[in-house]
């Protein structure tokens, strides 16, 4: 491996993305410095938070016309000039759209090489853990709630609704599309799902909250957001999960005219969050605990897999779009679904 | 009804309490003044507290002989000198262990007809609400976590138990013998239970948590309560509902010396509970939850009901010996289990 295969953003995008916003460059691979690994990629999460980092500056720094595309990945060591990793770990991190990325090993973490790739780059990675903390920490999820899970088809809703069953709650899911909808209560069985696209989802959202919501997990924002803002309970809290800044902007002043009653009258606690501010220990039980679950059946992974890097744009495309159920990501090889081949 | 008979403290106990400790005496009914009602007592609620307030100060004051038992009872209005309660309304409160009760309408609290009233003294009595707010309010139990619950097969601990196997939490209960135990386990359905009695307990109870605790629900305080403060979790909780009073007081010095070591160690946190401490709302919707999980089928309620008045320092020992499971009554009535009748 002498040269290297990334995307860059080739420039600022005008309205939504396109693939014109994207440019495949080819550029030698850098020397590894004391320190620092070169890591083979292996899987690409791609997220809508891609979009977010290239259109506006959000919790980092937007990006650059000709800025390498920041992704989360997960990759293998393919040599080490640090006693911290070995050739053959399996290692998750910032890795970037790119074949290799070359990096500090002390940004990297070093995942189990037991548990299947595809495992990791979802339950286990932003996806499944962005969907615990953000329930359990941050919404502080009670047994017997009403939860509501905004793109509840997709990677972290798919797995927060899950976990809201297994956790005793009634779960209601909000998705674009029957198809996407019959899919929530059919095979990951939870209570209720209500279409966003209907022209009746003002009275069904409505209808399927008579007690109104204890918990919303949002990952939408806009006009979702909105909607359930006025069917709260009281003491409920509204998770917001960090994807809000990627959706058109609502009128400003819809929601925040309503917040001096609604969320003093009901106590309700809006509630930001970002998985990077969970400690490490809450982690690490959080993926083990997950990882149980998912072993005992109890919890599903959908996976939605695209292979080669000169997909990643599309890939982020068709998930902006809404065209997929779960978790998306790139694959770089070929290999099948097991750490440890 | 013109006279009443009521239980009160003959003596101040010696060691364990004893029937002679207590005495019935009748005595004539008071007048009503404004703003009360006369309560015809139906179900005495019997428990571990009852001793302890005859004992030494604890929350309330201690009690003097000839003071009449203090207890959570519920019963029905038969007749009003307030505009807030009806014959015929379904009251709880501290009615006391007696036939009847005057008392003043607002601090009684109306209870639902529709809901029978053998589960209105357990399930949504003190019980069950100790068992549902100590673990998820106070508690802030988690999905996933390794739960473990002392006196098990109790009225408190029989529920506590089962909500967090409903919350999709790891259960091991304790409890006194193997009957106990087994209940537990086969018609409970908790993950493990492991018998205080036993020789190996420590070894046992050690070998049942072999990631620790990460929440302990404790009814007894004592040996227990030292043994599982050494099994506890990073971040672990212990949650004392208020019984550690009722039990011979460990060597004080055996669990206050490890403290600065546990404590801070291991970011426990060690929190004192009383149900009176929890706002009405969340106690409302609490009811609610433990309510619709019976009525599915998904929360057992085990009930040891003893028929009359004279019983009830009885079913204190029988209760205080460990003699049965679940939550111990005093039934006033020989009505059927319907509120309704």
């Amino acid at each position: 491996m002498k040269t290297n295969r990334r995307w860059v953003m080739a420039r600022k995008p005008q309205g939504d993305i396109t693939l014109e916003d994207f440019r495949l460059e080819e550029v030698p691979l850098q020397l590894l410095q004391p320190g620092q690994v070169l890591v083979r990629n292996r899987r690409l999460s791609i997220d809508p938070a891609n979009r977010a980092w290239m259109k506006a500056e959000t919790y980092q720094q937007q990006l650059r016309p000709g800025d390498p595309l920041p992704a989360f990945a997960l990759g293998e060591v393919v040599e080490s000039a640090s006693h911290l990793l070995q050739p053959g770990d399996i290692v998750d991190g910032r890795l970037g759209w790119q074949d290799a990325a070359v990096a500090d090993a002390r940004e990297l973490r070093r995942r189990p090489r037991e548990v299947p790739l595809d495992t990791l780059i979802s339950l286990l990675g932003n996806s499944g853990l962005t969907a615990y903390h953000g329930l359990v920490d941050v919404g502080r999820l009670r047994p017997g709630e009403t939860v509501v899970v905004s793109a509840a088809a997709g990677s972290v809703g798919s797995i927060a609704a899950q976990i809201a069953k297994i956790a005793g709650c009634r779960v209601v899911g909000i998705a674009g599309g029957r198809d996407k909808c019959a899919w929530l209560t059919e095979t990951l069985r939870i209570d209720a799902a209500v279409d966003y696209k209907s022209p009746q989802f003002a009275a069904e959202i409505r209808d399927a909250l008579p007690r109104g919501a204890d918990l919303f997990f949002d990952n939408t924002g806009g006009d979702i957001f909105d909607a359930l803002f006025g069917l709260m309970a009281t003491d409920g809290r509204m998770v917001c999960c960090g994807s809000v800044a990627q959706y058109a902007a609502p009128d400003p002043a819809a929601t925040a005219r309503r917040i001096g009653t609604l969320v003093v009258g009901k106590r309700i606690q809006v509630s930001g969050f970002l998985l990077s501010d969970m400690p490490p220990r809450l982690r690490e039980r959080a993926e083990a605990i997950l990882l149980d679950w998912h072993q005992q059946g109890r919890l599903a992974v959908a996976l939605h897999l695209v292979d080669g890097l000169e997909q990643a744009p599309q890939a982020l495309l068709d998930l902006l779009a809404g065209a997929n159920r779960g978790k998306t990501a790139v694959r770089l090889d070929s290999s099948p679904d097991q750490n440890e081949t």
